[in-house]
């Protein structure tokens, strides 16, 4: 297991008093670097001749990492630690989301229109109308963001309760990054057909479906049958929000060692929901050598018990991931930490790409290999290239929802590919920016055109 | 049929421009009350020598009736009509709800803690301590509002997507009356049975269940199930919350005819949702002498294929409605409209209560009766005394959220229909004031505090 930097993810608001003269700050920040925090903002909360009271963010790695931090503090002469939370901790009370109403309602005029009586009047136009339920409710804009908890984050199977947290993260971004919204809802049940079922029931509410962190092969079932059995978008952002957003990073990745996607080998390591997606949406895009891994090694066709998904991409090729690396030009990783080692990065092609995205811990640390690789990209947001499914799925819902698709096509994805990568202009391309910053406000816009336009091209779109 | 008043449920905005001279605006007054329109706010647009552009709200009773405004101001000499709108249909565009992030959304530190991977370390407190759903996620404050679409209003059924209005606009009045979050499930089934599948499968997410407009006898065994099988409150407000209103009112009206609950005879006409948890709740609160009718009369011991619920309130006198309303001392209607004529109410006791609820239009109009009896309510806005469920299901949930009740008892329903009738001051209570307002701002936290001590005493709150 690879050490973690200290990181945001888990970072503490600490209220110290300090001694008012010089140099009492600098220890404050001393003790904190002695044990490996992370310092973020410094606010001056009050002061007098005395004492001083200051608000610190601090980073850290590590539940033991922030003790340290607190018993470094408290060691130090005339420093006071007045009090100290977890700031992931404390942004999480009481949930992220909210419900809001789009109206004001402080007269009975008000209430008679958006209730009983004059509610009632909307309902009828429904019925006689029904596609009248995309203008007059929250259907047009509202995904539903579905689990059963199975495969939360590389977490494993924690249940609906304990996914809640992640599914209220992805509503929230949702808002934020392209103005959808969404609802979480986790499941208290893990069967395919239940929840198929249930998604099937609860859909009258919902423009779309984002299906999430439902474990494979399971995932790629209800999936297919909702696709089928459903007429708004169902998208399973682990497969194909992660297959884009690689497509997009890998597109200008090649561009950089001028190889084409059609002649390069590219090993996927992880054969779950996004490893095959992965693969497909790269068959689709032209590549022509892919060899797919699991924790067993290369998904090689004389394999027994291979699931339908990894059969489609079973090789002659047999051997275990490193054998896969030999000679490759690309190594994708949607898998565990650790697993890859220089030694197999140094037997890839010249100029290797790797894409080491397994969260939060990457299949290997940048740091080993930066040098010897043309490109590095990780999930992670403290180093350069984060492939991060966020430059994908509030677009791609955006589109989808503007243009009121009856399902999501394949071209969908690609097309939402080609405009994320198109976002990185030539001159800015280098080797640490081969995709767009989640921040950068151009993607989700650039993102649901061009699934507009897919959409409308394969005669999905109703609008 | 009774003809309606126009009324704000169905109200016109117009934009007219009209000559910038004396007694202008009164023939467009004189226009609009010509046809019976019921004119509103007057806003000044603009103004020049020559012209001047208002906007006009004018409440109108029907579709015919705002096209013989329109076309009563068309006619009139120099008079312009530049647009019009529906204001019910304008306000629905889009929806009436929305989702929004509690929390800012501008850094990578705000993403890594809100999202991955910050956002792992929540998952984990919930796994290691399942109460935490409690506090670190939505849970705890969000409701939600459960339909099949059975029974939408007084409209019948129409279905999941037709209902959605309906369970938005209630989704709205949790948060502006009693600040829960809710969330409208419209389900795609009428099928007991999977109804209470999909909301136990959606149950992790929700801290309480409203049903809304599930018809009966279905509705019964849907919510006995739910409370069985649920560790969260399950509430049917077409039941429940009607009755809490309605025994709140009967307190008060019978205090001002000086009679005791236990001692008056009560006739419940209409044997569905409402009626049954009516008569339920009075017999809870000491009510003896309950006649219960519905469409064919009297539910009399002597009927056959009575269903379970209409059996328990069977009694031995057989006959119609107007037999049962011989010298009854109270009428509850939750009906038709009109079933009830002058003569059948002259037939009643001394000071006879009226509350004649159907909806939008009642049992009987009150100007027919108005001077022959004590007290007179409806459901409706526009006369005095409206029993409308708004007075409880918010402040209901808000009690059994805020104590994490386990579930919600008849206890519970007594004491916020006391905490409700005991806000009408004895110094304000008059036949037209039985009931406070909806917009009184204390009721909400009244009926929240009886209940939250009720459910301690029944012990069934968790905090």
């Amino acid at each position: 297991m690879v050490d973690l930097n200290p990181s945001s993810s888990f970072s503490l608001q600490i209220i110290i008093e300090l001694p008012n003269r010089p140099g009492s700050l600098a220890s404050v920040m001393s003790a904190i670097a002695s044990v490996g925090g992370s310092l973020g903002d410094i606010a001056l909360l009050q002061r007098n001749l005395k004492f001083t009271q200051r608000e610190l963010t601090v980073d850290t790695a590590s539940i033991e990492q922030a003790d340290k931090i607190i018993a470094a503090l408290e060691r130090l002469p005339r420093v006071k630690v007045i009090s100290y939370s977890d700031r992931t901790f404390a942004i999480h009370q009481g949930g992220k989301i909210k419900v809001e109403s789009k109206l004001p309602l402080h007269s009975q005029s008000e209430l008679a229109m958006a209730y009983t009586p004059g509610v009632g009047r909307i309902c009828r136009a429904i019925v006689e109308d029904p596609e009248q339920v995309y203008t007059l409710t929250v259907k047009s804009n509202m995904v539903a963001v579905v689990t059963d908890g199975s495969a939360v984050l590389g977490l494993g199977n924690l249940g609906g309760e304990a996914a809640l947290p992640v599914m209220e993260g992805k509503a929230l971004l949702f808002k934020e990054f392209a103005g959808v919204d969404a609802f979480p809802i986790c499941l208290a049940t893990q069967d395919s057909e239940e929840i198929i079922e249930t998604v099937k029931r609860i859909a009258p509410v919902f423009g779309g479906v984002n299906l999430e962190d439902i474990a494979a092969p399971r995932c790629f079932e209800i999936e297919q049958r909702l696709r089928a059995e459903l007429d708004i978008p169902v998208f399973h952002d682990d497969q194909h929000g992660t297959a884009i957003v690689v497509l997009a990073a890998l597109y200008n990745a090649l561009k950089l060692v001028a190889k084409e996607l059609e002649a390069v080998k590219i090993v996927i390591n992880g054969a779950g929901a996004a490893g095959i997606a992965i693969a497909k949406l790269l068959k689709t895009a032209g590549a022509n050598d892919i060899v797919l891994c699991d924790s067993t090694g290369i998904i090689s066709s004389d394999r027994h018990n291979l699931n339908q998904a990894k059969q489609e991409f079973a090789v002659a090729q047999k051997g275990k991931l490193a054998d896969a690396m030999q000679s490759a030009d690309v190594f994708l990783g949607v898998s565990a930490p650790g697993v890859v080692t220089p030694e197999m990065v140094y037997q890839m092609a010249k100029e290797p790409i790797i894409f080491a995205m397994a969260n939060p811990i990457p299949e290997i640390q940048p740091e080993l290999i930066y040098d010897d690789v043309a490109v590095m990209a990780t999930g992670r947001s403290d180093y350069p290239n984060q492939i991060n499914n966020v430059l994908a799925f509030p677009g791609v819902f955006r589109g989808a929802l503007d243009c009121r698709a009856k399902a999501i096509t394949t071209n969908m994805y690609w097309e939402a590919a080609r405009a994320i990568a198109s976002l990185v202009d030539e001159n800015d391309l280098d080797r640490e920016h081969i995709i767009p910053s989640v921040f950068d406000p151009r993607v989700a816009n650039s993102v649901a055109k061009a699934v507009v336009l897919a959409a409308e091209n394969d005669g999905v779109a109703r609008n």
